[in-house]
């Protein structure tokens, strides 16, 4: 059976918050033809309206710490001011978006993450994607546009990277559907050379990996990407993409690790 | 051909923003058998937010004046905070409830006032309620939350009453439905006598609206409110009711007017 083609595109806070590459993202989302899903970020929003509310924004690798007052602005930052922007934007364009979280239908049911040396606090670790659901919403032609929040199915809300929601639904609809998962932010794709944009590196295995991060040549936040990536196309998504918002039919093409007869 | 029956609750700012009451709505609310929808106010939230993100509040005639950083106010905390607080706490009680705005699938488009003798600034009056997309979320057996936002259709969110999106989705979803609409208050319906919640009149008429409001039986808020209950069952709503959350089956139930031949 050949599986229908479904694109879902991560956009990552940069770009939400950059209203000349926001309005060229949802131009080039509005080009895709078929199903397609957005999922986004907005954290730098959230810094902002928190430190207006008086409320600090505490970071650990990257990772916002996600106290109850912060749970509450990132509510209303990610599920309310950027989603529905977003959506009401891609309604112009004609896209029959729909603004969701994970607590939407159930859509993405986590739980909140164990206290080990940190305590992150509000944080989901994605457990379950309602792939049901999602194909439903799809198939009476909505447009998905995923804000980073999940819920743990006994009324809270959690805080959830919006990275690990693209790819736990991208997985979870590759059962169903032929899926491309394409990372936007604002660096075209996996440089061979950091200062040069035009380096561009076409497409890389697993087999380059290693040597490429030894070499130096993948370094800092490409690392977690790209191991995201893998883990992505080694769990059934036919395509993964690391690109920028002009650019979705181009950028760095993640290669699925050779057929093996195990 | 017999229609499905439909319930439409309203819940007004006051039950939101009480924890108690709005336990008590939602348990409700999910005793409720067959299809349903839930409307949501929540003004008194995006005061306090407005406040302490130093945006002063201006009310008229009972009315916010939306100005572009009030808008950002209101799609947050109706949008986000309320709307998901609600969802994922129904979610928890085994409800398949899903947050939306009239943006979200173009389900409620409407146009920004007319400026007269008050700008009300991103404000939108109803135009067009989009009833089969809202028919398509309820036949997936989903429960749609909306909060008091649309929009534009061409980018804009706007600011919309409460009990006005309740009454164009009931209106609109009549032709499908045999809708019961129900305006969820502190106040348990309309009272022969206001220090004595005991005194609920049980029916209201067309015929007796006239009279009570001239003895003063019915004032101030209750106007509006029933002069929208009489304008929605005129329009082909099969019932409308004026009650608490704790008694969805009871309150005041308005009664349309006798058929005629027209």
């Amino acid at each position: 059976m050949i599986k229908e083609e479904l694109n879902i595109i991560k956009v990552g806070g940069a770009i939400v918050e950059d209203e000349d590459s926001l309005k060229g993202l949802l131009m080039s989302f509005s080009g895709l033809h078929g199903k397609k899903i957005l999922v986004h970020g907005g954290g730098k929003i959230a810094t902002e309206v928190a430190s207006k509310l008086g409320i600090e924004t505490q970071m650990i690798d990257g990772r916002r710490i996600t106290s109850a007052e912060m749970l509450k602005v990132v509510t209303m930052v990610y599920g309310g001011l950027v989603n529905k922007d977003i959506v009401a934007r891609l309604q112009a364009l004609g896209e029959n978006a729909i603004g969701l979280t994970g607590a939407d239908m159930n859509l993405i049911m986590s739980v909140k993450r164990p206290v080990e040396l940190i305590n992150f606090g509000f944080v989901g670790d994605v457990k379950y994607v309602n792939t049901r659901s999602l194909k439903s919403l799809l198939e009476v032609g909505a447009v998905p546009v995923l804000a980073p929040l999940t819920h743990d199915k006994e009324g809270t809300m959690l805080n959830t990277n919006a990275d690990t929601i693209a790819s736990s639904v991208a997985r979870a609809l590759s059962e169903e559907y032929s899926v491309t998962l394409t990372f936007c932010s604002s660096i075209p794709g996996v440089l061979r050379d950091l200062k040069d944009p035009s380096s561009v590196i076409r497409t890389i295995s697993k087999a380059d990996f290693a040597p490429m991060v030894a070499d130096g040549t993948i370094s800092e936040g490409m690392i977690p990407k790209l191991q995201n990536a893998f883990d992505a196309i080694n769990d059934g998504v036919a395509k993964v993409v690391i690109t920028s918002p002009s650019d979705l039919s181009g950028g760095t093409t993640i290669l699925a690790d050779p057929e093996t007869d195990d």
